[in-house]
């Protein structure tokens, strides 16, 4: 039986973390699930998993659902709750599915806690990438990748020495306005911004992808876990979205992860690695496909990437003002607040006033975090 | 210091190997060279790449170029001499690069005598692939693909565990003929059957492609390399020969090799497995190449094909039976005897007329392969 526990069970991937455990309920055991407002959906998931223990977002509705709970279930709230579920209790694996850097501290606990991180919260590793690592790396704590793309390049590693790595290439679909010109996404919609083309996902990271922020912190997030210069870190436009990433190795073979866009396979991957479970996604034709293209990205058109790759190799806490103030444009985009092109020009305007701190602690971070988010909260 | 033998070494796979021991003259020493009649070339790489011991195909070349070795080059000739260069000397890995069943005694030989494979003569599997693998397995000896699509599958299998397998795909260009109908293949010339789109090699596995038969051997020799079912590998239309060949895991991943078709990089890996050094090779850049399309095989188109995978399926000597009438098939279209669709009725004729004996030793695998090649002759 493998123990696991979730940060943020109501949401896209927390959700399809327990239809995995749900496939193989001989294989997994649920001991934690932390969620945010969703209580009627937490109920619903503490009745069919039996999880040990709970926590919400808020000690009111914590109160409103504790008459609801099975006896014996322990119940949590707010950030302490999160910790609780991330290092209290004894699950091997703990998925941190938390939209945003809300995910940092309690990624930090479960790890002090000797927990193995299946990682889908990447603002985590663009946040505070150094510091995460390094943790891991003293408590031998394994961080494997749940986004498809850097498990699909942690998949072609298998086996190989990192040495003989000459690139990684991470792959964009282009996300909801891909075929637009960057003057045709003036008056766009939320509506139209959440239709992705391939892959069914959270608001924010379907909106991340629309303005390529999202590849900008998979690149700062690969840097992280693959301990790779951003020079060997490419991004390259794959509409069809079937090669998911690949690694080119210094005698120029390519090894790449194909499949059909189903995040229940990278997830489930997290949980069984190094071995493969059976999974009922959909399996992949290329002959049905029959055709793969590719291009440049253009970095032009996607003015965030290079703003996020930028950040990544100036280093200190410019990862932390960017993903702080995308977090923050793309949630008052969603409001209805600012039109979609704004989201960009916000998180320009942060970086161009932030006063970088070099090999920045946790404190840090969060002091950068709160005032790169009061800023663009108000430009 | 890695010391290598070629068997074959004037041929396709045996001068490219060559440039790879010439790209890497502080890793390779070449213990011992055989080649067939092409002597002008063999003295020439006997100046370059110092061996100790040569071999050619008769008595009477050997005498010709006796006087023009160095002193100490030992000189050997005929099968003897194959099997000396194979199994005597102390070469680490020996590159079995011949063509046809004609290498299969001295790969038995190297094998025997405790050598690591370069595996790049395919018939060998396919004519005795039960004896060659038993063998390779209780001597401990690797059988590393040269091969690209079986170096493909053999990359995408690093770390992973076997039973997780659920398919393996072979990727085929088509050959010289894929934009022809098979009622317009009547007519075509030797010069047009040795016009491969995307590989440059040698005159029998070009004319193969064009067949399709090369494909059917390369899935008999998978099935032994990789001990799989019949039913577990597929084979698919890949035009542009990008991606080498892939493997379908049962988590519906999969990984899948891609290059540029540059046969000194499959050579290399055999020689650094598990390691990869750096190659001249083009680098793959997926955005310049566009595309990537696919096809569901034609069975119909290439009847070789089905007649291949049915005679694996039959086992026994049907394997050899058809390896023999195809090398004598081709070796009549090269001469102009026969035309181009006649290769496929020969081995239709010869397995028509075959007589099947069931797990068969070297000497039944010997006298199937002379009666068909006898058969094929005269049909």
């Amino acid at each position: 039986m493998k123990r696991i526990s979730i940060l943020g069970s109501t949401g896209s991937i927390g959700t399809q973390t327990l239809d995995v455990v749900a496939m193989h309920p001989e294989a997994f055991e649920v001991d934690g699930l932390a969620a945010g407002n969703n209580t009627a959906l937490l109920l619903e998931q503490v009745r069919r998993f039996k999880p040990r223990r709970v926590s919400v977002s808020t000690k009111e509705l914590a109160e409103e659902i504790r008459s609801s709970l099975p006896a014996g279930v322990e119940l949590y709230s707010g950030s302490e709750g999160l910790v609780e579920i991330a290092a209290g209790g004894d699950a091997e694996t703990v998925v941190t599915a938390l939209v945003g850097s809300v995910g940092l501290q309690s990624t930090l606990a479960a790890i002090e806690a000797g927990r193995h991180i299946g990682l889908a919260n990447k603002e985590t590793l663009v946040t505070a990438g150094h510091l995460v690592t390094e943790l891991a790396g003293r408590k031998g704590v394994k961080l494997l990748p749940v986004d498809s793309e850097h498990s699909a390049i942690f998949q072609c590693l298998n086996g190989e020495n990192r040495e003989d790595v000459a690139s990684i290439t991470i792959t964009a679909s282009g996300g909801s306005f891909r075929d637009y010109k960057r003057e045709e996404l003036k008056h766009v919609t939320v509506e139209d911004a959440l239709r992705h083309p391939n892959w069914s996902m959270g608001a924010k990271i379907t909106i991340d992808s629309a303005t390529m922020v999202n590849k900008g912190l998979e690149v700062i997030e690969a840097h992280h876990l693959f301990a790779l210069p951003y020079e060997q870190i490419d991004v390259l436009l794959h509409p069809e979205s079937i090669i998911h990433s690949y690694v080119e190795f210094r005698d120029s073979s390519i090894i790449a992860q194909l499949g059909t866009p189903d995040m229940r396979v990278p997830i489930q991957y997290a949980l069984t690695y190094p071995d493969r479970w059976l999974s009922p996604a959909k399996r992949l034709s290329l002959a049905q496909v029959a055709s793969l293209t590719f291009r440049e990205m253009d970095y032009e058109r996607y003015p965030a990437l290079k703003m996020a790759i930028d950040c990544g190799i100036a280093g200190g806490t410019f990862t932390t003002a960017f993903n702080a103030a995308n977090e923050v444009a793309v949630a008052r985009f969603l409001r209805g607040e600012i039109p979609f092109l704004r989201i960009d020009e916000i998180i320009d305007e942060v970086l161009q006033r932030h006063h970088n701190a070099a090999d920045p602690g946790l404190e840090q971070i969060h002091l950068c975090d709160m005032a790169s988010r009061e800023l663009a909260a108000v430009l």
